[in-house]
C-alpha cells in the first residue's frame, strides 16, 4: 500500500493525539490543523507530522490548509474533524453569541472541512472523511443546547455526505463518542475500574479500523461508548 | 378560558396563515412576524392578527418584537417558530455563505425565539413553544445539507427545551411535517388522490391538539404525514 | 357522522377504562374485549359497552371476537390494541416460557388482532387500528428483556403496517407512553405534583385527536409524557 | 493470546461461512451449530470447525449444544446468533403461525443462545455475544411484518443485553446488515459494480474488530451497508 495521508483538523491533546500515533504507527503522513500549533510541539516531534495553523470556520483559511497539504503530500486519504466548543447554562441566559460560535466552529467548521476534502477525494474516487460526535449528537441534554444544535447539524452534515458520496467512492463515517474520555477529565481519585472512561489510543482503533473497511461493506456511524456506562 | 396568545415567527401563505385561521377561530390574539409583513395584509384583515415586521435572526429584533406583543396582548401563551431557507445543491459546489444562512434563519432563530418565548412564560410556569420541522429534521439526505443542518440543530433546540421546560411548566413540541404541503407545492395537473399533500389546515388542527394537551400527557414531537406516502 | 364502533383489547382499569370513558362520550359503541370480563362490569355499566371475553393469542378466540363485533355493531371504525405482560429479571436467570409469553400476549396478540382489524377494514378503505406501546419500545433497559422484545416486535407491527395499510386508507398509530400511568401505580404517599403521573384520561384524549386527523397529515407514532420526567 | 472459542448459531453459506473463516484463520476453535449439519461438510473440512446439529429455539437444544462445547473446548469467547427466517405477504393473508415461527427463530432462539452464553461468560467476566440483524430491525416495510417483529425484538434483546451485561464485563453487540448479502443473492448478471452487494469476508471482518475493541471504547450497535447503497 502506497503511503496514506491524514489530515487532523481541531487537534488538541486527547483524541487527535491518539489519531495521530496510531496512524503515524501505520505510516501515514500525518497534517494537524488547530488554531494554537504551538501546544502541539510535543506531538509533532512525536509523530513526525506537520502542524498547520488554521481556523476551521473561516472559509479562506481553510482552502489555504488544505492547499497546503496538497503541496506537501498529495491528496489526503483520510480527513477527520474533531472541532467542538461547549457552551452551557440555562436556555434564559444563554449568550446569543455563544450559541453561533459553538456552530461556527463545530458544524460550520465540518462543513468547510469535509467540502475541501471532497473536492480533493472525488477526483480519484477514494478516501474517507471521519467526523466526531458525542452523546449530545443524538441526545439534547437540558442546559446543553449550544453543544447539542451543533453537534446535531454536524451529524446531518455526516449522514447527507455518507448518501451523496459514498456511491461517488468517498467512505463518510460519524463517531459518537459516548462518555468522558480519559485525557481529558480529571479522572485521579475517582472511584471504579480504571477504564472507565474512554481510552483515546482505543477510539483511534476503531477510527482505523472503520478507514480500512472495505467499500462493499462501510459503517456510516459508529458509536463508542465504555464498558461501565449507563445509557 | 380567559383569551390567549399566540405569536407565529415566519409566517407565510401554508401552514402558517392556516394556524393563523384556526387560533383566530379558537379566539386567540395572534401575531404573525415576518421580514416582509405587506404580503400579509389579507391574512391580518381575515384573522385579526397583528403583523409585525422583525428578521428573526437578529438578537435585537427579536426582542423588540416580543416586547410590542408583550405591551399589545401581555406574555405570549403559545409561539410558533417556522422560519426556514432551503439551499440545495452537491457538497463540492455549495456556497458556504448558504450554508450559515439557512442556519441562521433556520436554527439561530429559532433560538433567538425560543429564548424570548421562555424569558416570558417562565414567569407564568406556563405556555407552549412550538417548533416546525420537516423531513429532514430527521434524515439528510444528499444535496440538501443546509436545509438538514438547520433542521437537525433545531431539533436538538426542541428536544433540550423540552427536557429543560418541561419541568417548569412549559410545553415545547417539534413538528416533523414528512411530505409537502399542498398550498406551497404545484399541485395542478398531479396525478394521484386530492389529499395527496398534507392540507395545512389538518396540521393546524394537530398543532392545536398538542397544545390543549394536559400537561400529564404531553407529547414533545409528533410527525404528520399524507396517508399516500411512501416512508 | 354516523356511529362509530371501536373494539378495545387488553381492557382493563387504567387506560382501557378511560379510554372507554371517553369514546362512549364521544357516541361510540364499544366492545371490550379481555380474558377476565367479569371485572369489567362497573365499565360495562357505566358506558354502555359489550364485554367480550377473548384471549387474544389466540387466533381461533380473535376470529370469534370480531365476528361478534361485526354481528352486534358491524365493521370497526377504532380498534385498540392494549394487551401486555411484563416479567423481570436478570438474563442468567429468566425463564424462557416467560419469554415467550409476554411475546404471545403483547405482539403475537396485536397481530391477530390487526389482521381480524385490517381484513374488516379494507373493504371499506377506513378505520383507524391502534397499537399502545411503552418506554421499552424503544428503550430496551436491564432486566426487562422480554417486555422489550414484545415492545420493540409491537412497534415493528404497527411501523409496518402503517407503511403498508396508509395508502389503502387505515390509519395505523402506534403510542409510546413514557411513563407511569397514574392508576396503574402507586401513587399515595408520592412526592411531587399531584400529575406527576400520567393520567389515563388525558392519555384517552390524544387517541381520539388522532383517530379525528384528517389522512392528509396522519401521525403514526406519538409518545405521551409527564410534563415533570426526566427522559 | 490463549487459544480462543467462537460458537456460531444459524450456520449456513454466507456470512456464517465467511465468519468461520475468518475466524480459523485467527486461530480461534469454532462450533458450527445449524438444525442440518450435513451441508456444513465442507466448511468443517475447511475450517477445522465442530458441527453441532441443534435446534436454536429448542430450550434443551441450546443448553445441550452449548453443553458439548463446554465438554469440548471451554467456555465459548465469541457467539454469534445468526439465524432467521423470512416470511413475507399482505397482513390479510399471513398465516399467523408463520408470525409465530419467524419469531421463535429469529428471536427466541436468540434469547436461548444469549442467555446460554451468558451463563458461562459472567463466571469469567469476559466474552463476547454478537447479534446479525438486518435493515428490518430498524425499519418495518410493508408486506415484511413477520421478519421485522422478530428483526426488532432481537435488537431489544442485543441492546438490553449490552445496558446489562456490559458493566459485568461481556461485551454485547448488534450488526445492521443493510443490504443484500452477495453469497446469498442471485448476483450473475446483474448491472452495477461487482461490490454492490455485501461481502460476507468483509462483514466477517468487522465483527472481528468489534470483538478486538478494548472495553474501555465497546460499539454497542454497528451498521454496514455497500458503498452504493442509496439509503
Amino acid at each position: 500500500m502506497p503511503q496514506e495521508t491524514a489530515v487532523i483538523v481541531g487537534a488538541g491533546k486527547g483524541l487527535s493525539a491518539a489519531l495521530a500515533r496510531r496512524l503515524a504507527k501505520e505510516g501515514f503522513r500525518i497534517a494537524l490543523v488547530a488554531r494554537d500549533v504551538e501546544k502541539l510541539a510535543p506531538l509533532v516531534a512525536e509523530t513526525g507530522a506537520r502542524a498547520i495553523a488554521a481556523d476551521a470556520q473561516n472559509p479562506q483559511a481553510v482552502e489555504a490548509l488544505f492547499a497546503e497539504v496538497d503541496k506537501a503530500f498529495g491528496p489526503p486519504d483520510l480527513v477527520v474533524f474533531n472541532a467542538a466548543m461547549r457552551y452551557r447554562g440555562p436556555i434564559e441566559v444563554l449568550d446569543p453569541s455563544d450559541v453561533m460560535d459553538a456552530y461556527a466552529v463545530g458544524a460550520f467548521g465540518g462543513f468547510l472541512t469535509a467540502q475541501a476534502a471532497a473536492r480533493r477525494m472525488l477526483g480519484r474516487g477514494s478516501g474517507s472523511i471521519f467526523f466526531t460526535g458525542a452523546t449530545a449528537s443524538v441526545k439534547s441534554m437540558p442546559h446543553s443546547v449550544p453543544f447539542a444544535m451543533a453537534k446535531f447539524a454536524l451529524r446531518a452534515l455526516a449522514q447527507g455526505l455518507a448518501r451523496e458520496l459514498g456511491p461517488r467512492g468517498i467512505h463518510v463515517a460519524h463517531f459518537i463518542i459516548d462518555g468522558g474520555i480519559a485525557s481529558s477529565w480529571a479522572t485521579q481519585g475517582e472511584a471504579g475500574p480504571a477504564d472507565k472512561w474512554l481510552d483515546p489510543a482505543a477510539i483511534a482503533e476503531s477510527y482505523l479500523a472503520i478507514h480500512r473497511q472495505h467499500r462493499s461493506a462501510w459503517t456510516s456511524e459508529m458509536e463508542l461508548r465504555p464498558w461501565v456506562e449507563t445509557f
